[in-house]
């Protein structure tokens, strides 16, 4: 098997460009952290603009996306599940009680290293099969409707909120 | 060589990985064309947040930096060479002469058009291989600085300023 696998190219690509895409969810995913590492906790109450989401509702939010890929990979279930109601189906400033910026970025860690834990070790057949929202029939109409392709669109809602928090006012 | 790669599933795997990477960089190129589809010209004048880039500037600046993968990829000359130092180089604001949301609009199908093109007749072996600004050996020790990296960090790019576009006041 390992000698069948070294001996085809194409398996050796697409391991290479499967991790390439795990690699950049990574590196976004670590710009988020190095941002929330940068400032006074106090910094990251304010809007990103004015009337838009805090800082630290953004970050509440992308635990919460992040989380939901191990119900959606069918890996088992959030590790925060009260975040969701928080950050994911209400809007910003529709509770008080929200869990602090410490408390987020702890949460924020422990999500990814789980889920890098798994994605590392998850083959390209796993990759390219469905994932739990989509139904046998819909997926063999649209195969394209796999785990990978979430990966990427979550990496691409990473980037879409951390062009937001680089507008963040008043940092120090 | 039909046959050959009929045959082989990991083939068909990488080619259907490489498809998806370029079917997310052309969603979120469609998704800033809708936003400048959507509103009057005068709306992307404004600035997304105070004192940050207006939607022209980013639309301006996505357009140049598309245009930058034709001599990253080895794919020819930038098609419109003008707009680096307009939207690249120099800031918002340092130039008032600039072309209108019109014509950046224009140039901006243009462009994506034309990779496209390119992109949907490239093999994986293609994506694979290194970009014009690395060198054969930075390239033998970071196999991953190659042509598939570059557009998913630029499509990660287009997000990034997409966030910034939603966030755009005055609109109607």
């Amino acid at each position: 098997m390992t000698e069948e696998l070294t001996l085809d190219p194409a398996v050796a690509q697409t391991t290479q460009i499967i991790k390439q895409v795990i690699n950049a969810w990574k590196a976004q995913s670590n710009t988020i952290t190095a941002f929330f590492n940068k400032y006074d906790d106090a910094v990251y109450l304010n809007e990103v603009a004015p009337g838009r989401n805090r800082a630290i509702y953004l970050l509440g939010h992308l635990v919460s996306a992040s989380d939901g890929l191990f119900p959606l990979f069918g890996l088992g279930e959030r590790i925060f599940p009260k975040l969701e109601r928080l950050f994911s189906t209400n809007p910003d400033l529709t509770f008080a009680d929200i869990p602090t910026i410490a408390e987020l970025k702890q949460n924020w860690e422990t999500v990814n290293i789980a889920l890098a834990a798994h994605f590392d070790s998850m083959q390209p057949e796993e990759w390219l099969d469905k994932h739990t929202r989509v139904s046998d029939e819909d997926f063999a109409l649209e195969p394209t409707r796999n785990k990978l392709n979430v990966l990427m669109s979550r990496t691409n809602h990473i980037s879409n909120h951390l062009g937001q928090l680089f507008l963040l006012p008043n940092r120090k």
